[in-house]
């Protein structure tokens, strides 16, 4: 292709709000170009590395046997009515009406369509398992888009869903799908560490995410120094030590303390003390309108997913509002570690009862005697407090978040704390869709009717692109793995026209994939940045210096050399 | 890929709505399934071909210079508002709004979304022309979805528009858009024949639909015997002989009828003459709210879209109401070719104005003398009336509908009325957008501003592979042409399972798709009738009979003959 019939070239006029390198890189480039905040063009050069990286994905999925399909973008609501996740489903759901009332949800993932049309097929345990994909538009009604495609209103996902006869049977495919999307990234560029993650509301012990270590991701987690042990801050355990174990238990009291004293630096400075031992509550409310009080050692933070588990809940809880606050006769940093009740009852959302106050205790509290801090009043606390004896809460378990430098959970080595990318997911969905959604099933060797076992498994591509750029670029442009690059040489004419259309000509019988710099209204210099700008992986010169033959750079590397075009052939097909 | 693990496999229970062989063919085969009405899975043998579809067009539009990217699923409504395409589109347009309140259009076409990409970026007379393309879903709000994928509500199109620097350089790209359109339907085993077609709300010579023939078609046109004109029915034009050219014209006279007198067949009954003798009204309402009566020869029929051409209407006309009648004092079947008023003045929807009468005259009133009809009353009629000498209206022009065995416009020969399915169009858009939308303009050499002329491009993937089997199909099943089947070869194991295997794998290490039939609870005649159903190129069969060899038919031919593996794969390279 000739650059000057290209649309989509590269420009100097960045919005001023963009942060990331590789989203400036892909605008700048001319990659991709914003619609509204959140929704992106994909113009003819993000085009071709797109339909590099679905071909990809593609030939590996279809590798290991997974067979694509595509299901409609319109989906029927009554299906995620079906499955409670017009409210449950943990992003924001858009919907839409057709003339005729019919009520439809733009997709957010397809567990609903792909289980609907599964069961509309009888399945015997001889069908069994399949493995179902599909590349399509996705969509997330997002408060805040931002990054360029790494958080995004709509986006091409590649989603798949298997079908099992059991957990043994889905651990096969888990397992497959693991080495798959390890080939996958490895073939597009991207070095992925799968990190144990959250499996949300599905619950369940199989969920990782592929993430690409990076400082600008998104994605927090802890590693074992071995390397060994992976997991998203959401999940990950730690080690606990005992912080006082030989102290003696002593009374509890309640004392005079200076007004000033509100935070627990503040009980610290007061006191003289590490803020391990002091208690801490922190305030939430579910769904329902409960008001969730959690009690931890005040060194550590509660790590909300954590404590969603404990509690059993399927939707996100919230920070408590001044409303919930006012509801318990508190206020912010007067929480008291026991007794709250409601002073203004209020009705549960989907249930007809009143909300409680639910207090949940972190297993930290068990690791210190004598804490500070429990019934704080204006010009009062409470001292040498101790879980079990002076207080005990209806739940307990680790709410806490593990944070770099924790010991690791059999407390041999240390936790390191990384950030990274996520550009694709693995999870169980377990039987969850298939005994919500009536006659999923399929008809097993004694003729009973079973719900199939569900997995399913995630690649976002153009978050997966973006990354790509994130960590191949360097201060002059993109530099593009050859597996994906949009094109192989970048051919670049100096006052040679006729010499320029000829090596051009030449290279696209011969195959060769050439975007062509043939501007006669630009400078050398302006060639070169727009050439190292896009990032393909060679870039050839034409000109009267050199005579005869072409220059040949990689724009990974600094050298270059001059070579005919039969050696360059040859190192192109090498 | 082997038949046991396929989702979707071939059934034998069709909904009895289905009236289409294609239709049913397909959901029989286990190509498609409905989700909801007028939206489709496409199954894995449906996404099979699909993708060779696409990839034809791809390859196609790419060797015409047509550059691939993508729009966003959802067009800011503002773009539509821009080109006053909410209200005229001409198909319901899908809205929804997201949770800040930003309204989308679920894209019909992709118009504006191009230009407003293009309008982006500083464009120059040295980038022009070019073209964008895209796969992408279009939605369509149709109150009757029938027909499979004939005509849905959701659907994968590829749409082209081009950018060009005005109407000659715009000619040429239509040309090769043209060739590029009969090259892609010709890979995918489709005869297709440009017919002439309305360009609707942008008027405009150039707009061409490719049509395969077919007695299930909706698109009706009609062809020169010498098969040199061809022309969908809205506008084919033909040749009118005056009916009474030596008659003088008599004095019109309004004279007693008798009260059965009331259609065109009763007046041809009751004075013993030929319908063309007489003069027929047909009343329709505009968008604004107006009266339109057409005023046609008694033989002929009104065609809507010329009546549109003349009225200049940029929005269908519908029939007339009752209301429509009421408000002119009169009703079906008596309705004046003169002097009709509205009795209830009615203001005009989106102009202060009141409604208006507009009668409108079809040229073939001019070849008939002393025309019967023309102010019908209870027990009256006029007759001897003259076009031109006792009314004339305001609007004169070609309103009437070509039919079968109609002349020519030359009056050489006859035209044939045809039917077939529209499965690509092209288009002029000419200034149409770039006028509407502000800054749609390149810099030309001289440093001015001026508009693009545009053209646009479609094809309808689903509806092309419909139309595939439409015309590829004998009482059995599909038979796939081979650049579009699913597989290559369809393999049968007839109690032969280590055998089968071994050509199973042999036939994929040679690179031959391969969909392998190793059901073993299945009857032979079952695999037999399956492959005959599901269509694929080459039948082959491995059975103790073939005796080590392996049995070749193909589907569209009835010899089968016996093959050693080697020449199996020859034939299949050849």
């Amino acid at each position: 292709m000739r650059y000057s019939n290209l649309f989509g070239k590269t420009t100097k006029t960045i919005p001023k709000d963009i942060k990331l390198d590789s989203h400036k890189l892909l605008v700048q480039a001319g990659f991709i170009k914003e619609s509204t905040a959140g929704r992106y063009y994909m113009l003819p050069l993000g085009m071709l590395v797109q339909n590099k990286v679905v071909e990809i994905v593609r030939q590996e999925m279809s590798q290991a046997g997974a067979q694509e399909m595509i299901t409609p973008v319109l989906h029927p609501l009554e299906l995620w009515k079906e499955t409670n996740r017009t409210n449950e489903a943990g992003f924001e759901l858009m919907r839409i009406s057709d003339r005729r009332g019919a009520e439809f949800a733009l997709g957010g993932t397809a567990e609903e369509m792909f289980v609907d049309v599964v069961r509309k097929y009888p399945i015997s345990y001889k069908d069994l398992p399949f493995n179902l994909y599909q590349f399509s538009s996705k969509f997330r009604d997002e408060l805040r888009a931002r990054g360029g495609l790494l958080r995004v209103r709509e986006f091409l996902m590649k989603d798949a869903y298997s079908f099992n006869l059991g957990e043994e049977d889905f651990k096969v495919e888990y397992q497959k799908m693991w080495d798959t999307y390890m080939k996958i990234f490895e073939r597009m560029g991207l070095r992925t560490v799968p990190v144990l993650a959250d499996n949300g509301y599905i619950g369940g012990e199989y969920s990782h995410e592929f993430i690409v270590e990076s400082e600008v991701g998104e994605s927090r987690f802890l590693e074992s120094e071995d390397g060994i042990y992976r997991a998203h801050e959401d999940v990950a355990l730690f080690g606990l030590e005992p912080v006082n174990p030989d102290e003696e238990e002593k009374p509890m009291e309640i004392i005079e303390q200076p007004q000033w004293v509100k935070t627990i630096e503040d009980v610290q400075k007061h006191y003289g003390v590490e803020a391990n031992r002091t208690l801490k509550n922190v305030v939430y409310r579910n769904f329902q309108g409960d008001v969730i009080i959690a009690t931890i050692r005040g060194d550590l933070e509660v790590n909300p997913v954590k404590l969603e588990k404990v509690l059993g809940e399927t939707v996100p809880l919230a920070p408590a509002t001044e409303e919930d606050f006012a509801a318990i006769d508190s206020k912010p940093g007067y929480i008291h570690a026991w007794g709250h009740q409601f002073v203004i009852p209020r009705q549960a959302t989907t249930e007809a009862r009143d909300c409680r106050v639910i207090y949940v205790a972190d297993r930290s509290l068990k690791t210190v005697k004598n804490m500070i801090g429990g019934q704080k009043e204006d010009t009062t606390d409470s001292i040498n407090v101790n879980y079990g004896r002076d207080f005990t809460h209806e739940h307990e378990g680790d709410i806490a978040l593990a944070k770099d430098g924790f010991l690791t959970e059999d407390k041999s080595q240390r936790l390191v704390a990384k950030k990274g990318i996520e550009v694709g997911n693995i999870f169980q969905l377990g039987y969850h869709y298939t005994h919500l959604m009536s006659g999923a099933t399929y008809t097993d060797k004694d003729g009973a009717q079973k719900p199939y076992y569900m997995g399913c498994y995630g690649i976002g591509v153009g978050r997966a692109i973006q990354t790509v750029v994130e960590v191949h670029h360097d201060e002059r442009g993109i530099i593009w793995p050859e597996s994906i690059a949009p094109f192989t040489v970048y051919l670049i004419e100096l006052n040679s026209k006729p010499a320029g259309d000829e090596v051009y000509s030449k290279l696209q019988q011969a195959g060769v994939e050439v975007l062509y710099d043939n501007r006669s209204d630009v400078s050398p210099g302006q060639k070169f940045t727009d050439a190292d700008l896009i990032g393909i992986p060679v870039r050839l010169v034409v000109s009267p210096r050199t005579e005869g033959k072409i220059e040949w750079k990689k724009r990974s590397e600094k050298e270059a050399v001059l070579l005919t075009f039969e050696e360059v052939i040859a190192q192109l097909k090498g």
